[in-house]
């Protein structure tokens, strides 16, 4: 299997909109085959027939030829967990073994995953606030293969899954925000309340719960049944435009009034960065998430914003080991994070 | 009153023996007249002819060419802490006001405090663990002033103190050493003990206890009497140079089955305080401390030690706000002791 590990996603390029604030845009939709057992019930020869339908209908879409379909045997647990980092699979489906399949497009900006919980979950990721794109790639995919497959459907509900949760559109639209402004001024949790009042699911990424590493919050919709796939997307964007202005703003508070603390706050973790002989993942999430920060409010000014986003996936045990080429233990591997942020962060 | 807050003591230019792990050497002599009561029964009249006549032995001996007396009204309290700093005198003689004098030769190397505890106390530092240098510079001054001045002195115990417990030689020797690789194995609790058995006094500076900021610790004689002064240098002597092995020896343990972990550790610091914006003289000691650490093993290079035993120094309050030239708030000193700190440290 070859990994390129020190390219990462065009959804990590920065290059969309609101990328101070958004790092990237999600929508995944579910899919299961209509004569096929759905996961529960389903025996191994039903799962290596979707695993080949499902190869078949990429190879004949034109996917395979733009991507690779990772199928049992070419992902060890490591390479898995690689792609977790980089969002284009679940840490379940990776530890789950058997009659899986993973297909990755080669910029990374889809992923489509076989056997996970539904037969088919594939997803479009866009770089920045962008639910045009993602959207639009989402469904390019999703048409190419109703032409070839045959889904399980039922006029009343929408597309049946595997879970009752999922039923009707079975999509689900995520932001992946960076608010730091928001967490520094403790406004955050007002602001998480009110998008989940109103139907969205908001959660820190990297730790669960109030340990939310690196500011980094998804929000996504709760429902998938009983509002249109348009809907679900409005609701979300004119959510997320307003957390993002409620972010500017925090951040234009704290640029008026807490200046100094700000850049205290943003020097210091680019200073720990550039001196750490050890670091480990959480810590370097932690500042590398502040040192974004700073090149978003243009306290630094020698670093691009892309480049910090990147390095929050570059530092993640799985794709530092993928990098740096060999198998290490969680010692070694503190020590060559550090010497990599140090070459990377170097001016 | 004309403080050169810039121009450190020649004490503290690193060039003495064993700078990489002793700061300086000082010998203190207290001495009272013969015929003026002693401080507890001392009435105005007597602490004002103390005052004048010191300064008359003072400018006689050729002292006052070479140095500053501040008396009553010509130090402020920021100036006198200025000097407590610099270890040039004492933070009780500075907050008590009246009738008092205090004499700094222009290198710093020798001050003297009229009316703080007894009528006279001097002292000289010496660069590093250097006794002949501190014991003759004070002895020297010691000899002028008994030329002149008829001292409280008693055949059978010495010279006598307003305190017993200085009775006798009434000297205080002592040794500011820089123990970091002892408090990181931690064996500086037995070493200490260790001293304190011989009867050596031991203590940290900056913060009293176990809060010792900066690693640095002064060994001092508890006994004036039933030794002589050459015995108590002598004890001394002997038990620093044994500190010192150890300290040595703990750091090229340090170095060879520690060493990235002491690099993460020296080189954080030195990220921490070229990248602060707001820093306190705590926290600044501490992270000066272990960066001298690191200067001492090698590890720095682009430093000297000295510099980083001036900025010990230069960026306590007094100091900091004696360089920068105005009056100002905690809050506003720690920052602008953030900024003082980055541009020394710039390369």
């Amino acid at each position: 299997m070859k990994l390129v590990p020190e390219k990462v996603g065009a959804w990590l390029l920065g290059t969309g909109p609101d990328s101070e604030f958004v790092i990237s845009t999600r929508v995944r939709f579910a899919r299961n085959l209509a004569e096929v057992p759905f996961s529960p019930r389903m025996k191994p020869a039903d799962g290596e027939l979707v695993v080949e339908t499902v190869r078949w209908a990429l190879a004949d879409s034109g996917y395979l030829n733009q991507g690779q379909l990772f199928t049992d045997g070419m992902l060890s647990e490591p390479d898995g967990f690689y792609f977790v980092e980089r969002h284009l699979a679940s840490p379940d489906f990776i530890t789950q073994k058997n009659r899986k399949g993973l297909y990755v497009s080669d910029d990374e900006t889809i992923s489509l995953m076989v056997n996970e919980e539904d037969h088919i979950r594939f997803q479009a990721l866009a770089s920045g606030f962008d639910f045009a794109t993602a959207f639009s790639k989402a469904s390019a995919l999703d048409e190419k293969l109703e032409g070839q497959l045959s889904y399980a459907f039922s006029p009343e509900l929408g597309f049946l899954t595997a879970c009752p949760t999922n039923v009707g559109t079975a999509m689900r639209a995520s932001v992946l925000l960076h608010l730091p402004a928001l967490v520094l001024t403790r406004e955050i949790e007002k602001v998480l309340r009110g998008a989940y009042a109103i139907g969205l699911l908001v959660r820190g990424i990297y730790g669960e719960g109030s340990e939310t590493r690196g500011n980094l919050f998804q929000v996504s919709n709760r429902k998938t049944l009983g509002q249109s796939e348009a809907e679900i997307i409005e609701v979300l964007t004119s959510t997320c435009r307003q957390i993002i202005d409620y972010e500017h703003k925090a951040r234009q508070f704290l640029m008026h009034n807490l200046r100094v603390e700000v850049e205290d706050k943003v020097f210091r973790s680019l200073g720990l960065l550039r001196g750490a002989r050890i670091i480990s993942s959480e810590e370097a999430t932690n500042l590398l998430a502040t040192v974004r920060l700073g090149v978003a409010l243009g306290i630094i000014n020698e670093l691009k914003i892309a480049e910090v986003s990147q390095l929050l996936v570059l530092v993640r045990p799985a794709n530092l080991q993928a990098i740096l080429g060999e198998k290490m233990d969680a010692a070694e591997r503190d020590e060559r994070r550090a010497t990599f942020i140090r070459q990377k962060l170097v001016r």
